[in-house]
């Protein structure tokens, strides 16, 4: 079976098409090909997929073999594939996902895509109890672990983001204190940690503590929340590049957020089944 | 680039040719394409290259770049490789490495190489000074740790192996003791540590943790180590199944210690240098 490997800022996926619409077992075929010794490996598995309400389909697998609703750095990968494969001729592409229909803006040089700026929704900045159980200002609270105090800020991208203010990034401390913080009691189903550095109005670096994953490369939503609190809380611009482990994305927030950011291919080939 | 992607017991490789001896940069080429996130992602590199004294040479690079003598499993699929792709078509391939020309014996079935059979040439038996810095039987002496005795060997197999006999593998054990033992002051030059049960006379299980490495799948060395101790010692014949993690390896002991074991093809494709 054909396939591509693709990576964005280091979050890498197995891409397969299926126009065809032939029977699969995507969970199957992910657990396989993304296990790193006896598979290709990846952290997930993109399936290109026919769409009737959108120019294309993308559906998303773990590692596990669990299906996952959206993934900032994955679509990033999906939409640079579809063009360039000439799968979809257009340089804006309606990605139908389990998360809805999102837009996938690509900047083309020379027919390559060189980045993609994806429309991640808008962030729910009030409390939500199901992610927030404190009378604490969610925007601005601190956090007290052992002897030391961090100023924190929580909101829901997707998913649950909890954004720690700290004057450096430091690895140790993520390890340290991400796990504890994740699982602290005012977040009921716990919660993704990202560590922020504020350069300048203009541009963070971001850490983040994935939950149930630990220390990642890159996380999109993450990005996204982060730059979310820091203009809320008057830290930043609504317009910010995030420093991530290695490489950039460009977040701007204008009622919705929008990611962009780069994709690229590793290789490609053939597997069998 | 062409590449393939193989594995053997988990222990994967990249493998690429240069039979017409083009300048590459290999120790860069190996670093690119074995990072598991921005590269295709393996244990190390396998280059094919032509030899004048054997029927084909193999080189073999790390993960980080450094260059590697030999490696048990890796010879393995390198075998399978030249034969299947028509480079060498010999059903007994003597293979060029940095340690000496290998003897690598396919048993083919329907032109497909089930197995490989390595000669992997002759333990050192006596006491070495550079591995083991003791009075005691190199063969048969205790190992005390805190308040725990383990039976060991150690000998040397192309590196130092120290076989620790054990009534069950135990992942946190070994994960405990495998790098207190790797470290004590009787290995000057610090030791890999195989953990041994004996099933019965023609079948053991090994787990090996590796110097530097950590615990591993399947270490080739380690389990021929641990045959000729356990055979030395009288706990098994000299022709034993050994258990790894994930599959088989036969080893037999007959002045040389000869590995058998299997190869897989994962996937093959392109790359961009």
């Amino acid at each position: 079976m054909y396939f591509a490997k693709m990576h964005g800022l280091g979050n890498d996926f197995i891409i397969i098409e299926n126009l065809e619409e032939n029977f699969l077992d995507y969970s199957k075929i992910a657990t396989k090909v993304c296990n790193r010794h006896f598979g290709i490996g990846a952290d997930g598995l993109l399936v290109v997929e026919k769409s009737d309400k959108a120019d294309i389909k993308m559906l998303i697998f773990n590692s596990d073999g669990s299906q996952a609703e959206m993934c900032g750095n994955g679509i990033r990968c999906f939409a640079k594939y579809v063009y360039e494969k000439k799968i979809v001729s257009k340089n804006i592409i309606d990605v139908e996902t389990l998360a809805g229909v999102l837009k996938a803006e690509l900047r083309v040089i020379n027919s390559k895509v060189d980045t993609v700026r994806i429309n991640m929704g808008k962030p729910v900045i009030d409390k939500i109890s199901s992610i927030y159980n404190s009378n604490l200002n969610n925007l601005n609270y601190d956090i007290k672990i052992d002897n030391k105090v961090f100023k924190a800020s929580t909101i829901l991208m997707g998913v649950p983001h909890t954004v720690i203010y700290v004057n450096e990034i430091d690895e140790n401390e993520i390890l340290f204190y991400g796990p504890k913080i994740e699982k602290l009691d005012i977040f009921p189903n716990r919660t993704n940690v990202n560590f922020v550095k504020i350069v300048d109005e203009k541009r963070i670096q971001v850490r983040t503590w994935e939950r149930g994953a630990g220390l990642t490369l890159a996380c999109g939503t993450g990005s996204c929340a982060a730059v979310v609190a820091c203009y809320l809380n008057g830290l930043t611009y609504n317009l910010v590049n995030v420093e991530l482990a290695f490489g950039k994305l460009k977040v701007e927030y204008i009622d919705d957020v929008y990611m962009e950011g780069p994709a690229e291919f590793i290789c490609e080939g053939n597997f069998v089944l």
